[in-house]
């Protein structure tokens, strides 16, 4: 993907006098793309049987005779409201069994026939009239596709019948859920439904909720499928993605995307560092997860932060001088190519009117606009050598889609997310200039010098297996608490802890204590160091193992607190609790990376990132400070000062 | 209106036996007005077809023979329960679409067709009854009347016959609403529909939900002018109103009294003087309020604190020695002839029994009772002096009911309060002894010297004009941020902001920032003071305008934050920021009341409040001392010492 | 019944094969009882005509030819899911009219007609079957039966007719609610409903809300009544019980326990020692109050403690070292005679995974597991001893169902709890090393020389009176603040407070401020000290009383706070605020104990319990150390070190 700067613009808000003056701006201020059509539909299709593609036309030509690119979207998230009044199954059913109310938007069901049908139409008519264009260089699906959890009865059937593929019969799933516990076997495929009712999810059984889990994110998955299998249908050669985000039910994003030709991400970063040390590195940790979706292929910013936010809530914070241009550029140091603005014009109307884009609501330059021109000027100058640079790391974490659905559930602990356990490791990394993939179980490991798998809750064979190949091969694997505690139907697996990784780390989990926000100290003799463990403990029976941290304090007074182990020609870590302090992650990854011969920096000031992109003869060294100070780099290899969200890229011939 | 001392009774709450000896005790201590009825529709019509006046007569009559004068209600609140049995369409709808369930009160939906009629019997019947009655002095329509949003099919019906009058077709609504954002857009009336489903407000369409409350305060409006126009056509002379409170979604108090003959407000100031420094003159902020909703000519207080309070929610603290007596006082100092106490009894039975009324549960007289015979005996002794007067003040503050209820539904920063926009003004007019009218945007403005229009968000061409013509003609204006934002369909203005007021300030906004509760520094020479700006700061470009005050730290450290311009005659000052500090409200108002003429007391001790009622030949001014010590007041004119809650009353011929 | 160790067992959940070695290992550590068949229905009936015991049959014998003892239940909390398929008026309805949803546990509607029917033939089969066995020793009866509020038609009909049964007439209803209050008179059957809606319950008339709280107890009570006399008519020499906690929703305990042959209680105390102060004897209170649900005649714990807990929250902090043998034996020193553990194996499936049994889900022996088996050696060993002692006390509290709900429903002042003002007398005695039964109002009161009644906020005359009588008799009476207050329709008495206790008290209530977490001061010179009041305070008037306490400060400066007064023969105390701080009920019971005449211990470490079990020729004194310190005990009497949750037994042949 050629690395592109642009905007998203929704000329259906606009005079159409408009839209050759705002086509002309962005053409002299270096927009190279163009984002168009997302929520379009009831434009395009204003009743049943009406049609209406010629102001979509005369968009697209206001912007192709510049030279600027189109990306066109499905306008499918919100059906226009006669949809909904006609074909009321197109509509979500609700927990309380009641459908949805009309008047936000996002309210479709992904089974609906009618509404797929209703989807088709309007996208074959789309792709139809621009397959041609070369213009349009790529089709966005819908927009920010989440796993909705509607209980209508086509979801309803299409999930007994995802049970009934899976089980087979209705003795299997009473077996693999334990159904007779507080009485609840299926005598009939009918007594299956979706959770209704306002319980707290944790009352539920949870191997039925996590396939329920599971059941609407493939759902959310085929509804994306569907639709690029239609756009391919009929324009086999153009690009397809979905823009997506970090949203609270998530879409299983590996899956999502693995039909699709790239990684589409929505940019939102605080406009404030945030206070708290652990979230230091934030931004880095969420762009690193979503290049990893497609393997860092293919990927692209399709919203990136452009002014202040806030609507249904209140605004926060205006961005600070340096943000528009340095989080881009952040992006694009994390693997992004594409970098797209939401959005140019903030509206002037509708519920996303303090959602600010570049422009503010009366249309006239700012210093946003200006700090966007110097991003497209940058990017265009550093285009050729950016073009087909990949990010190559020797570590990688593993991220569980289904570790986090289970741990959301069940909640080990007050204040135990599996986002932050994972994020504890990626940030130890960063501050020490390392780069680090996210991969899910399914990936290949085998490329890793070291693999980090924190509190890997639910595991199988196959990913088991892979890992003890990756160490038996030489490779340096890190595994913490609540790994390997469930098996694949989320019930609790009946050896010692850590079960089927129990060979591996050379020791066994004797008790545990979920800490929450209380303390306890652990020592850890390899930095002479001694640490706060929370949310937390477990004290562990050594077989081949030896200590590398103990407890000193508590219930589980001098025992053993984390553990390494030879194995094959690899080393296996093992970490049985988790600290609120970056120092420990810190000086447990030096330990490590020494021990696993990746080299690291010394020295990085605090907020500062080093991330590098390679191709044959060229190496991009990307360095960022992500910071509200000035700050001063002296690494071996890097010196320079670098202002509020500066971005310096020192280019190296190889 | 007469200034009297009363209570409100509930003569269908207790033995007919105890009714003479309340009337004989209320004699005794001074009572001269009681409130009657309020809830009474199921005594009065226990069946569809039998009615039941007689008790009531006895009951006027036991006060009527006493000399104390009656006001009586219309029972509407609560109609008996064999009308939501019988007819449920009286009932309101609720979000979820469901009837809402009885038992408590208010239920009633103000469109049913039924109910109204229903309603229209009982009150035929009371009025026709009482109205040769010179002991009824006044009627009081339903209670509390709130701007209900019920979501029935004949409110249904309103809301589209409203947006139908207001915009014709459906085309002029998408146009004005920017229906096409989320692809809304209306193409059949069927689709408009109230604001169904649990959704945070501010995801709708502002436009279309800033219509939606304007409706429903319209049709709360237009209950209250159904009820009073019945009443009216049948007893022309008697007086009306309705009594209302600052609640959640309230009435367009304007436009509900505006056909009323007085403002009747109930008034339960908390029992504690309030920690926070800027919530001390809260009490009078409020009934400065009330008594502008009729441009301050006729103003009563039908529920007065005479007691704990408490019921659905744990009881708050009990009133102070002081407070019963002194709280009375400081309405009618701020404006009220009558006060009712609420209420002579505490009710035994019912939600409401530890809401407290002058007699505690076993009805033996006490200290509170004491105190209101105190206050009784004082107001009788100055009626004469007080009939006839008024209050006038140079200063005026703006109160928009649409930007109230727009700033709620979008709110600007956390914390961002209309209310509070208000209040710190207020607060610092009160503090220096300066009194000040609230108006709303239609009201006329070419009385006041100074006037001060806080946050107005919405505007419309005509509020625009008529300021712009205070100052051209020498008057002061106090604009601050958030001003001139929206258009009156609640629509982003495209002209830089304050849009239509940029001419008048002289400046335009270059950048805001929502700070909520974060803190920047803003420096204002004009009294060598620097202070803190929370909420809300915003760099202003300096036209014809200039600084007289400045940021010194962050974003837009050194840019102007407040200014001052000379147009026409008249001065134009505008703050571009919030400040959480009183001080900087008080400097502010010291430097624009000397500039504009306006006199103003110094060293007036916390908490003590001056007002002034006139009418020919005759000063009263009021002292008022609303703090928990004892102060001493010594200032130009006054030398006084006041116990807590005392009121000192100076009378001046003129 | 003889004091037995045992543990709750699901042979349902686990392969068969697993049984014999579990009973195994159950017998060598030395189980004596089982618990099964909790929610077993759908094994015992998968299908309306299909019965099936023939496993339960093995699993029994599995234990009994251990000679392990069975408890069994019947399954009626989670019928079969065909059940709320065929029939769904068998499913509780909530406030919003609907069914409620099925999936987790205790749907049933208790009123169901249908539902009582089929509970009907499962139990019959179960008990038929088994009432010869003589390893089956009782019945368990359904599941932690709460007081559902289930809005059902057969509720609602029940309800009405329970109404119909206390007040005769629909008049009659009017009148001792004082619907009259906001229109509310009832003028037909139809009109009486449960309280629909999801309004705050204070909004409800509390004399309504109080009554549907009782049907609501009472229904409940009922359910149990009718499985408990379908038990015994088939088998009329077995034992029965159900295992109860103190839920949201409580039930009328005495009621319920009244016909049922001992009380069971499920144990869970929190596993670590609170950090308020003031919870630090909470464990006791709970086992003191549930050991007087039925006089303390018969009381076992059917549930206890026994690893970690959490499941549909956050798990807690797993078990100290010390609490799963101590807390056993705690129950035991409080009264209980068997306990059993909740449960033998952690399960591996279900929405309780992660509450702990005595084994990890790896099945393996562990540490709490070894101090299980300490703790069957321990009370074996003491059987014999144990057999047949009571606890018998000088000292009660009462404990009205009548009072917690009307408090509840109408709370007084933030942060105002019944359970609370119970706790603060209990804590003091405790700590004190003075035992105390918990009484209900129907209790007999003569045998006690100190009863305390706080906040009993609904009386009636039957337990006025014998309260009376037994000061009369020489008794000492403590009475507080919110005694007296409501009659038993909860309307508010309309003699001066505490009414029907002023004679007692010889004094009256002159003002009352509901201060919540406000602090006022009190001198209490008995003991020279000054102490915090909070939550409530009021002055008293001495009639004959004398005052023992004063406020120092405030509203209510040098007015009486507590006052002693001699009545016949005996002395009553009152006290007119409530305290934040132990130490001022400490000094409190040390005075009035020194007066009452009834020993107490000086010394005692925090944490430290002292109780006794009796029986002719024999006392048995249990010192047990809740805290997580060693502490050193050295009484007049009792001088021993105990590790922390260590229980040291005294033995004394008398």
């Amino acid at each position: 993907m050629k690395p592109l700067i642009g905007v998203d613009y929704y000329p259906e808000h606009w005079d159409e006098s408009l839209w050759e003056a705002d086509a002309e701006m962005m053409k002299s201020i270096g927009v190279k793309v163009v984002r168009m059509a997302e929520f379009a539909w009831c434009k395009i299709q204003p009743y049943e049987h009406a049609f209406d593609l010629d102001w979509l036309d005369r968009a697209i030509e206001a912007f192709s005779k510049r030279e600027i690119k189109i990306i066109l979207c499905t306008p499918t998230n919100c059906p226009p409201l006669w949809v909904y009044e006609k074909y009321p199954e197109t509509l979500q059913t609700q927990r309380d069994g009641q459908k949805i109310a009309t008047g936000i938007r996002g309210h479709r069901c992904y089974s609906s026939k009618k509404y797929r049908e209703l989807c088709t139409h309007v996208i074959r008519r789309m792709v139809e009239r621009y397959k041609n264009n070369n213009a349009v260089i790529a089709w966005q699906i819908d927009n920010e596709v989440e796993a909705n959890e509607c209980c209508c009865e086509e979801c309803t059937a299409r999930f007994r019948a995802y049970l009934k593929k899976k089980y087979d019969t209705l003795d299997n799933i009473n077996q693999a859920y334990g159904n007779i516990v507080w009485s609840g076997e299926y005598s009939s495929w009918n007594q299956i439904k979706p959770p209704l009712g306002d319980y707290n999810e944790g009352w539920y059984n949870p191997a039925y909720m996590l396939d329920w889990k599971r059941f609407c994110k493939q759902n959310a998955a085929d509804f994306v499928r569907f639709q690029a299998n239609l756009i391919k249908s009929i324009a086999p050669d153009t690009s397809v993605t979905t823009n997506t985000w970090f949203c609270g039910n998530a879409p299983d994003y590996y899956d999502m995307f693995s039909d699709l030709d790239f990684v589409s991400y929505d940019n939102y970063p605080v406009a404030r560092i945030p206070k708290d040390e652990n979230a230091l590195y934030s931004h880095a940790f969420h762009l690193d997860l979503m290049r990893g979706m497609k393997d860092g292929k293919s990927f692209c910013i399709m919203e990136q932060l452009s002014g202040g936010t806030g609507c249904w809530t209140p605004m926060g914070r205006s961005p600070l001088t340096g943000m528009i241009q340095g989080y881009s550029m952040q992006a694009i140091a994390h693997g992004a190519d594409m970098v797209l603005h939401f959005r140019w014009r903030s509206a002037r109307k509708g519920a996303e009117m303090f959602w600010h884009g570049l422009l503010d609501h009366d249309g006239k330059p700012n210093s946003r606009l200006a700090e966007f021109e110097e991003l497209c000027k940058e990017v265009s100058a550093l285009s050729d050598d950016l073009e087909g640079t990949r990010i190559e790391n020797q570590c990688a974490i593993v991220y569980s889609s289904d570790s986090l659905d289970a741990l959301n559930l069940q909640p080990q602990s007050n204040g135990y997310h599996y986002f932050n356990q994972l994020k504890s490791f990626h940030d130890a990394l960063t501050s020490l200039g390392v780069g680090c993939d996210f991969i899910d179980e399914k990936s290949d490991l085998s490329k890793y010098k070291l693999l980090i798998a924190p509190a890997l809750f639910i595991t199988n064979s196959d990913t088991a297996k892979r890992i003890h190949e990756l160490a038996e091969k030489g490779g340096h694997v890190i595994l913490t608490n609540r790994c390997g505690v469930k098996d694949e139907v989320n019930g609790c697996l009946d050896t010692p802890l850590p079960c089927d990784f129990a060979d591996m780390t050379g020791c066994t989990v004797d008790e545990y204590d979920p800490l929450g926000y209380d303390i306890e100290k652990v020592a850890v003799p390899f930095c002479n160091g001694t640490f706060d463990a929370n949310m937390w403990s477990e004290s562990l029976t050594l077989n081949t193992a030896s200590e590398i941290a103990h407890y000193e304090q508590g219930f589980l007074d001098k025992k053993a607190a984390a553990t390494q182990n030879d194995f094959g020609k690899g080393k296996v870590y093992y970490i049985g609790f988790c600290s609120p302090q970056r120092a420990f992650y810190i000086s447990l990854m030096r330990y490590v990376l020494t021990s696993a011969g990746i080299s690291f920096v010394k020295g990085l000031p605090r907020g500062v990132e080093i991330t590098q992109r390679k191709k044959d003869g060229l190496k991009l060294t990307f360095v960022f400070n992500n910071s509200e100070q000035k700050v001063k780099v002296a690494t071996d290899k890097i010196k320079c000062e670098l202002e509020p969200f500066e971005m310096k890229i020192l280019k190296q011939r190889i």
